[in-house]
This record gives structure tokens, C-alpha cells and sequence, in this order.
């Protein structure tokens, strides 16, 4: 009679818990959220090898070896940092879109498998493009896939806070 | 008499019930940040229509048309590219923080309103930047206002949070 | 008897609390990823005042003196993109893991410390890199220690949540 009534704010489905170690879901995103956090870092050590086997440097004072000069279009560094400028453009903002979309206290079944998707595809993205080079589609299609699926939880979002425009 | 207490904790004003969507300003932060973040995505393609009008690629599996080489510097494609490279450069800090500006409990009426005016002065950036290009200054204005917003939510949280330097 | 029985869920220590200004781990956060975002920011105002300084402009509504023609590959411009670039690629990403990192419930001295030594590394790189060049290593070992923080951060989160993988 007198037993608190159960608050609905601890439970997991309630918005006040989404950011928790006992949200699945919020589990699921950090761990693949890590492992696009690394992915991104590799690649200015995937730059700074290249930089090295082909002796590219872009700074006077990186210039470790006699008798070079400062070069900035080498194809293999270059191809690498276009990679890395990918990355950046599409991995970045589905940080954000990911991580507000969890808040929207989406099935977990269909949000884990999207984290999954998305980041599996972005490291089949790198390998294709910078690691070892594939005829096109196959850059285009990993592209794509991240890209969609970030279209998708962006229209999850924003139909669930159209009234806050 | 033996009713609970209402908790603080459930309460809207409460800092632990910031990042849900009980919270309006984190609904109005959740609805213009899915926007600018498909705002940038679209950079994304608006790049690719601009090398598929003008034949430009930067890769050799690119090079989807007969008797074509890589290119790098044709002014229609780098425009495009600047401007999503500005937007990186502003958007994904203004992301952050916006997000933490959150947690300060600010008033619903001015962060929402901040909220509104930088996204929609970014998307003005775009317009006079990457589709149409305009005579200064509207392009600096566009950016100013986002940036002097990110300089105004930076303050409120620095302030805050001076103890834990 | 009838006292409501003191919820977990209110404690600092209780997952549900990390991101609200009643933990200090994440108060620290904000000061500094604040301090990093504002820092991140003046480099666009340090671009400005290169391309102003030199006159080099990217865009053909920007020349705002006569006679003048755009231009790409001025050393002192390029010198503070390179360092924008490389913010980044490194400051963004850990943005993210950093606030992630948070959920775990890490010990508050380590993490906090973690966030000093990781900003105040990111400061001298933009000092050493852009502001006044100063001979390797200098350059190297502020990049690395931000990197290593972000990797250390990134083996606690994934080592938690690996089996949601």
C-alpha cells in the first residue's frame, strides 16, 4: 500500500536512461563508435607511413632525410588522405546522428544492427580505397551505406522533434 | 502520508534529465542538428554531381568516361569542396558544443533560438557559398553568426565549469 | 516503513547520473573540451589573418583588394590549414571518445587528467605547428599524446562493451 510505485524514469525504455551502461543499445553504439574512433586515428599513421616509404613531406621541419624538399602531390600519400578526408566527412557526422538517435529509444534488434552495418562498411570503405585500391563500385557502395543509414535515423529524429522546429 | 516524494530527479530542471526528450531543448537541439548534419551529408553528393557534370576524378577508378585522366583543380568542384570543408570545420565543434551547452540548464527560449539562428545561418553559408555564389559579405556574415553563437554557448560552459580547470 | 527506499539511480556513482554537472568527471570534460572547441575555432581566424596578411584568397568574391588573383599555395596560408586539418582529424574524434569514455564511470583523477594532459598537448601543437615552427620532435610527441590518451580511452570502452559487439 505504502510500496513506492515503480518510476518509470529507471526504466531502461524510459528517455531518462538512454545514455547508460544499461541501455544495450547505448552498449552497442560504444563499442562500434570505438572501433570507427581507431579506424580514423589509423589513418594519420597509415599518412605517416606513406610519408615515410616515399619520402613526402609537406613541412620544412619534417624534412628527416638529406637533400629532400617540401612535395605535396604524391598519388599514394594523397590517395590516403583523401581517405582520411572521407572519413571525416561522413564518419563525424554519424557520430552526432547515431548518438541522438539513441535517444529517440529506438528496437534495440534494429539499432545495433545499424551500428553494426555502418561500421563494418566503413572499414571495407578504407580497405577498398586506401588500403589496397578495387574498381569502383565497391568504394561507392560502402559510401552509400553509412550515408543511407544516416538519412534514415536522421528522419527518425527529426519526424520525432518536427514540433521543436 | 506515505506517498513518495517527488524526486528532483524527474524533474525537467533537474541536470540529470537534460539529454532526454522530456527536455524541449534538447528536442530543439535534436531537430536542427539532424538537419545541418544532412545539410553536410548533402555536400557529400553535391560534390559528386559537380565531377560528374564536369568530368573531374580524383582517382583512377573514377574515371567512369572514356579518354579521361585524374584531375584536382577545377574551380566548380573545389568550390563545393571548401565550402563542406568549412562546414567541418564549424559544425562538427558546434555539434559538441551545443550538446554540452545542454547540460547547463539554459533557458528554453534563448538556446532554442540560438539553436534556429546558427543552423539556419549555416545553410545560408551553403547557399551563398556552394550553389550560388554572392559578392561579400553575406558569406561572412553567414559564417560569423554560427561562429559568434559557438563563442557565446563556449563562455556560458567555461564559466560553469571554471573549478574543474 | 513507508520511507521511499534511496534509488540507485540518483547516485554520482549510478550509471544514470555521468552526464550532468553533479559529476565532476564530466564538469572537467566540458571546461576542456570547451577550451579545445574555442581553440579549434581561432584557427579560422588565424586563416584569416594569413590570407589577409599575404593576400591570398580562394575565391573570387573575396578579393578584397585590386588587382589581385586567386590563390591556392602560400606557404604561410597552407602552414595553418595543415594544423586545421590535423585538429581534425585528431580533436574531433576524441570529442566523441572522450564523451563516451565518461559512461564507463572512470576514476576521476585518471580522467581528468587524462582531459588536461590531452588539451593542453593540443594547444602546443598549435603553437609549435602554426604559430612559431619549432624543429621536430616537438611537433610529433604533442600529436602523440593526445593520439595515445584517445587510444587508451578508446581499449577501456571497447574492453566493457564487448560483448555487445
Amino acid at each position: 500500500m505504502s510500496a513506492p510505485i515503480k518510476n518509470a524514469s529507471q526504466n531502461v525504455t524510459s528517455p531518462g536512461d538512454m545514455f547508460t551502461l544499461e541501455n544495450p543499445v547505448f552498449c552497442c553504439y560504444l563499442f562500434w563508435a570505438t572501433v570507427l574512433v581507431v579506424k580514423m586515428l589509423l589513418m594519420s599513421l597509415l599518412t605517416a607511413i606513406q610519408r615515410f616509404r616515399y619520402k613526402i613531406f609537406p613541412n620544412e621541419e619534417d624534412l628527416f632525410f638529406k637533400n629532400l624538399e617540401v612535395q605535396f602531390d604524391d598519388p599514394h600519400v594523397e590517395r590516403v588522405r583523401r581517405a582520411h578526408r572521407n572519413d571525416m566527412e561522413n564518419i563525424l557526422p554519424y557520430f552526432i546522428m547515431s548518438l541522438i538517435y539513441i535517444s529517440t529509444n529506438p528496437s534495440a534488434v534494429i539499432a545495433c544492427n545499424l551500428f553494426r552495418v555502418a561500421s563494418v562498411a566503413r572499414i571495407i570503405h578504407t580497405l577498398v580505397y586506401a588500403v589496397y585500391p578495387v574498381p569502383q563500385p565497391s568504394r561507392i557502395l560502402a559510401f552509400a551505406t553509412m550515408l543511407l543509414i544516416t538519412f534514415y535515423m536522421a528522419a527518425i529524429v527529426a519526424l520525432r522533434t518536427l514540433s521543436f522546429i
